[in-house]
């Protein structure tokens, strides 16, 4: 396990990405205070640069890159947030960037890609594996791969927003965190650890895909099909080495939330907090609603971890279409 | 003219609400950036207590209360934001509300207003005069009537708006601001004499409803018929004397934007900065777009007024039904 990011390393993302990164605002509403029986703060990565945390571990991966790593390009495969993150941290450090993207991916989504400057290379998701083509074109072109979350770079840099949060908010009693592949979850468990040892941390995943629940209570990675899920950003089959390894040492309390509780949360976002946030981003609302009786009078954080959402499809789920 | 305010009383105001009210974050987007040719820098007035600017000027007010005003109550007449303003500064200070209200106001505000402790008074909107059941009210109890904007408190206090924004981001070329009343882009007058005094002041009015231009072309207060308009905040039929006062000594442009193009920055506020903007708070990015061309390159403000309105409509303004 030494090849474990530390909390060392978190600082030092802090740094790399500092003026670059927003340092995010940190939110609260009085009426979700009442109706939840406790003291919440909303730290809003949606608000974070491309609309999602991605960015930092992204831009703190990159801005790593040898001299012979930034001429020769990276290569990211997502059809998501990690995407639009490569190709503006890459923009930004005037690295080449190529994205693997599904042939079938929104227009918007591509769009949003090529208008950070990266090249889009597609496939066929039904016949190809989207790993193995950027394995290809990283080996043929000598780019560097930047996976979407078991990177320690990538963990580092996640974690600077939960840095950020209990920096400015103190050591809350717990915090609510989306899991999907655990880059962020972990991240955010090293900055607990060195800045709120006392914090209770709650991963939240998909009720359809609780593959990061079983992994830490079976000791193993536990592999799933994609869950179906309106949290397209925690349809994850399983967990990165290296994230299962800094869960399986830290130990958060996994829990889940489902679609309709994200839909919920997102109307209250909206109603409350004036926030256009994403299913995904929803999880930790979603959760601590269930929770809130066991943390009644706490101080605990909500880690929202994004806002990028199709304005057509976030118009239907507000209005219950 | 002795009695209108000046920037003293915004400097003053912004002690009394400091602690209380938050101080809002400042956003910006690269991709409206890019689109706009300039820099534009977002005050976010929609994530202010109880979602709305209105909020400083209420709270600045009510905290000059005497001992005696503080124990026979505050009144005040409205349906929006201002209704709800009073309500929570008055919960705040221990000060008994009476708003009112008419008797078809949507039950959301309604519970809204109870929900921060106020005593709602109806009234009959086709039979009776808010103005005067409000003043009748304060003679009866010995109420203090704290009106929606010509008040010199309230203006100072939504003066402290415009003067955080110029504190963070310096003195900015040019700065749009919602019109209707005038409380907020008077006290915003005053801030940025004192702060920034090169600033070009932007007055956005709905295309319905242009008193305020009219009303500086004339040199005199001009009434309307309430205007046709989503921007329900910028309703108005007139100028107060006060901010009249302030408008025609600091002479800001007066300009205008239609409903499509308030929808248009609506759904723009949501996809690229991630916030749910009413109708009226839309107002500023409206005619920056129609206004870019001849600020392309400058740096410029944009002061998003509020963020209160109903899920349901807000989630049928952005789907487009």
């Amino acid at each position: 396990m030494t090849g474990l990011p530390r909390y060392e390393d978190v600082v030092d993302a802090a740094s790399r990405i500092e003026g670059v990164a927003h340092r995010t605002p940190v939110l609260r509403s009085r009426l979700i205070d009442e109706q939840l029986g406790l003291q919440a703060v909303f730290k809003c990565e949606n608000l974070q640069r491309m609309g999602a945390f991605k960015f930092r571990g992204a831009y703190n991966a990159l801005s790593r890159f040898s001299p012979a790593q930034r001429a020769a390009g990276v290569v990211a495969y997502s059809s998501g947030n990690h995407a639009q993150a490569v190709a503006l941290s890459a923009r930004l450090l005037g690295i080449p960037a190529t994205i693997v993207m599904p042939h079938d991916a929104p227009d918007a989504k591509v769009a949003a890609t090529r208008g950070y400057g990266g090249r889009v290379v597609t496939y066929d998701r039904y016949t190809e594996d989207r790993e193995e083509i950027g394995r290809a074109l990283a080996e043929k072109d000598g780019l560097t791969l930047i996976p979407p979350y078991d990177h320690p770079h990538v963990i580092a840099g996640q974690g600077t927003a939960a840095r950020e949060l209990f920096e400015d908010e103190g050591p809350l009693d717990a915090l609510f965190v989306p899991l999907g592949g655990g880059g962020l979850l972990s991240g955010t468990a090293l900055s607990a650890g060195a800045l709120a040892p006392g914090c209770r941390l709650y991963g939240v995943e998909p009720e359809a895909g609780d593959d990061g629940r079983r992994s830490l209570a079976e000791g193993r990675i536990v592999h799933i099909d994609t869950p179906q899920t309106i949290a397209d950003g925690a349809q994850t089959q399983h967990l990165g080495d290296l994230t299962f390894g800094i869960l399986q040492r830290t130990a958060p309390t996994v829990v889940t939330a489902s679609d309709d509780e994200l839909i919920d949360a997102m109307r209250t976002f909206a109603t409350y907090l004036k926030l256009v946030v994403e299913p995904t981003g929803c999880l930790g609302l979603a959760a601590l609603r269930r929770h809130a009786e066991e943390l009644r009078g706490r101080r605990v954080g909500v880690l929202v971890s994004g806002g990028n959402i199709d304005m057509a499809r976030y118009a239907a789920l507000l209005g219950g279409g």
